[in-house]
């Protein structure tokens, strides 16, 4: 646990300083001054933010917390409007991919590791109910967490909104009337692609936004890829096309 | 551990009823016709063999053991020489999952997902240094292990040969001089696809002794894919060629 901090000042200081911020837990019925800072710098920061009981925040450290306490990611996320232009500017042509959801630890690492081996430039996650950054996640990615860039966005539905304003398509993986199959999809232009969470897939209306949605066709009705897996092939089918 | 039989009776009628069995232990230092017997029949039916003081037979059961314990598999292995003639039969293409080594239960279990989803018929594992196909492994591939075809061989090298001889190309995904990218091998043979451990990769003997070798083209200098990822993404290619 040497990756937590706590108390008001250090949080506060940790935040404005850019220090890179995995999740800030508060106290329970906490009111005031220091609950609206915390609320706020969090916000702004896409950080996310979780209330629990005095009991929970007692266990996890010894010290004064005085109601609030956060861990420290061993990754430093980045801003998806530095991010984007950063690509156009290197003369890149972007390929992104947005989880919507996954909470494996694995599967996010082995995700990272995929992007990184098949030419995706970032790795896009919600603020919330996406898998932590952690150590075992760096495992998983053998290393393409630290390489990789990853943003951590507040909005998925505003993102999508934002990077198609951006002049990059958005292509959703799910099962749809309007799916096609992966191979007549154009990945020639800028492109995003969009993978839900392992067992609910990905919100209605994240795929009624996308520009196109894809399947991968299967052999047999037998349930479905492995969400890492299913990344993996929707990339290289993405570089097959870039580069053959 | 309600999976554990022991005593020469038991599991010698086990082995001899054809039950599946995952892993035999026989304690280290034991002679005469119970140690000829269970290493005959062991090896006859292609069942690993681990030699054990006789400490951790007992911790593993508390009745009397006489020196040799195994587990039930939850899985019922096939004879590869009985699923091949089967799958030309059907009409089908054979398209064969060898995994040379592959130790990591959760990517086995994944690997058995993909290949049931993308089209293989059967998953071929040699008789020792694979991940045993244990309850993680029926999880990580979703009950796809209880569907595909699992064969057990007792060397890869002679399987190898064995399928080049039934008309089956073997095509191993290895880095190597030969190795030509996915896209440029035909997949419209019958192919058993060789792929490696997650550490070590393929037997430099069973690279040369394949028919062709692949390897997916990365867009980065950066460590390799996931062996369960890379796996889905040659089974994708081979399906792609096949139907599109």
């Amino acid at each position: 646990m040497s990756n937590l901090i706590y108390g008001h000042h250090p949080i506060v200081e940790a935040i404005e300083a850019g220090r890179p911020v995995e999740k800030v837990f508060f106290q329970q019925g906490l009111r005031g001054e220091l609950e609206k800072e915390i609320r706020h710098l969090t916000k702004e920061n896409g950080i996310p933010l979780q209330v629990v009981p005095k009991e929970k925040l007692n266990k996890m450290v010894r010290g004064n917390h005085q109601g609030v306490v956060a861990y420290l990611s061993i990754i430093q996320y980045l801003n998806i409007e530095d991010v984007v232009p950063f690509i156009f500017e290197q003369g890149q042509l972007p390929l992104l991919v947005l989880l919507g959801g996954v909470t494996d630890v694995r599967n996010f690492g082995a995700i990272c590791r995929s992007a990184e081996c098949l030419g995706a430039q970032a790795v896009i996650v919600p603020q919330s109910g996406a898998a932590p950054a952690n150590e075992e996640a760096m495992k998983a990615s053998a290393g393409a967490l630290s390489r990789i860039k990853l943003c951590r966005v507040r909005s998925m539905f505003s993102t999508v909104e934002w990077l198609q304003m951006a002049g990059i398509q958005v292509v959703a993986t799910a099962l749809s009337d309007r799916a096609l199959p992966l191979h007549a999809i154009d990945f020639k232009v800028p492109t995003a692609l969009l993978l839900g969470s392992e067992g609910e897939g990905l919100h209605p209306k994240l795929i009624k936004m996308s520009d196109a949605v894809t399947m991968i066709p299967q052999a047999t009705d037998f349930d479905s890829l492995n969400v890492s897996v299913a990344t993996g092939i929707v990339l290289y089918e993405a570089m097959r096309q870039r580069t053959v």
